[in-house]
């Protein structure tokens, strides 16, 4: 299967408490109430216009500290290998990660955040508003993670980054 | 605010019955019931081990034929301009599109998918599973879209896509 290489250009960092990969939450959910700050390059400042009316913010980013792309991986939710593609891991073919945070304020062309379970310094691809009607299906199975429903849960509550 | 650019490699192709922009559904919930097909490189394979198991996939993917980055558009949904990253609008810095679709079976290195939004060809960036503790927030607010919820819904029922 042969495709053309596509290329980026970050538009902007983000910043957060997390300056290593031990210690951080594995998702917003667990990551509740962490801020976190998105620098936009100021070039792009002008497509920030009318977002700060929407409460959640998509952010995708470029897992730069991953490491090279793995098919099989042990998340930190199970101790079985899974696919990939069925995990949200970090060492993926395309190291394209997805959060789903709170906006609380927007000055210029930096982002105030919330519920971050992101690598400081972390380059931004994009930003789209969160869009309920869009993006939140009724889902039936969660597969594997269906045994660890109570950690992810519990997750939330862990007061490791409330305080 | 230099940073490297970032090159990924499409891991597959998506097929659906959009052959041009024009007539294409403007989210997956405007497009219920319509059918494609995820073709996965077959050398990620592996990678798809468990995803069966997930009701709902995010599929992240390049927007391919959108053109040039635009930091105001007009969208779908309203005669006004908005900044692009408070849109979903396909002409985006970095052409990213994200889409929550329904997965009804996988054979081989083949998805078969539900309520696609996406055009025909699309080159596949990643595959992540929905997991509602990570990704469905409790959503206070929707900007400039609120006006238009109704217009949302209305396209769910819309008998376009669906007979």
């Amino acid at each position: 299967m042969k495709q053309k290489k596509i290329i980026y250009k970050p538009i902007g960092i983000i910043k957060t408490p997390f300056h290593d990969l031990s210690g951080m939450p594995i998702q917003p959910a667990a990551a509740d109430g962490v801020e976190g700050t998105v620098i936009l390059d100021p070039i792009y400042k002008e497509g920030l216009r009318d977002l700060e009316g929407f409460s959640h913010l998509i952010l995708l980013y470029h897992f730069h500290q991953a490491g090279q792309g793995q098919l099989l991986v042990k998340p930190f939710l199970d101790d079985k290998k899974h696919g990939v593609f069925a995990t949200r891991a970090p060492r993926r073919p395309n190291g394209i990660g997805l959060s789903i945070v709170k906006l609380l304020e927007i000055v210029e062309n930096s982002i105030q955040i919330q519920n971050v379970d992101i690598l400081n310094d972390t380059p931004l691809l994009d930003i789209k508003p969160y869009i309920p009607e869009f993006d939140h299906p009724e889902v039936e199975r969660i597969g594997w993670l269906e045994g660890s429903r109570n950690k992810i849960r519990g997750k939330k509550s862990d007061d490791r980054f409330v305080e």
